[in-house]
């Protein structure tokens, strides 16, 4: 009973990710979990551009929750990145498979960048070290993106 | 430069999401973001459930991994519940917005049985007890789903 409850939580979160319960393929479920992690991660990085912009205040606690969140979530991706997944609505170029090893390294450096942000940010008195680095996660994605992922 | 490359970020994963680059509303963006982090969830559960139900060799490094995932995963999706976002391809239903509290009540406890989860699966030699918070971290999925997602 318990089990089966227990099951129910991967099947009925696949729906609620919009997922057909109906046994969607391995390569649409990794297509599907990327796409929900980038997502994830865009969702906290807005606000923390928003402050680095200055279009809103300055939280120093809110900013510094957000780049633990961002670094927590830049080592999830590339686990979705399964061989013969570049399926339905991605848009990762072949590149990422032809070139997995730069492309792993392009993520290391995302994870890395995205790890020290949130290191940086613990300190509410370092702004100026803190819009610097996140400068750095964002040419990090803008790297990535410009040689992996389609316009 | 820097800076701008730091805000093509979030605008270039919400695309990568799969969410028009072209402003997405806040409703939009928030029922993306909550099911983005629902399927990076499932996406890491089913793995586990996988192993509990022995339908593939227990890995204790990698359930404790995903455990990790999980536990950090749970405590992001209840800021996207936002007002007025219900809307898209949501399966939340209105009792999410009219009983908030109750809502928020079961999702720390499932918050609190995968922070469980995550600690107890650090014992590669607890596979028994892992078994059963696993199974409540379950109900906690299906309790809050039976009352507050559409089927």
């Amino acid at each position: 009973m318990k089990l089966k409850a227990a099951l129910f939580c991967s099947v009925a979160a696949l729906a609620t990710a919009g997922v057909s319960a109906a046994e969607p393929t391995p390569a649409e479920r990794a297509v599907g979990y990327r796409k929900g992690v980038f997502h994830a991660i865009a969702w906290n990085f807005g606000p923390m551009a928003g402050m680095v912009k200055k279009e809103i205040p300055f939280d120093a606690d809110d900013f510094a929750l957000r780049a633990q969140r961002v670094a927590f979530l830049s080592t999830l991706p590339l686990e979705g990145f399964i061989p013969d997944s570049r399926v339905g609505n991605t848009d990762a170029k072949p590149a990422v498979w032809e070139e997995m090893d730069e492309f792993k390294s392009m993520m290391q450096t995302f994870e890395t960048e995205a790890a020290t942000l949130a290191e940086v940010a613990k300190d509410a008195n370092e702004v100026t070290a803190v819009r610097a680095q996140f400068a750095k996660v964002g040419q990090a994605c803008k790297d990535c993106h410009d040689k992996f992922k389609e316009d």
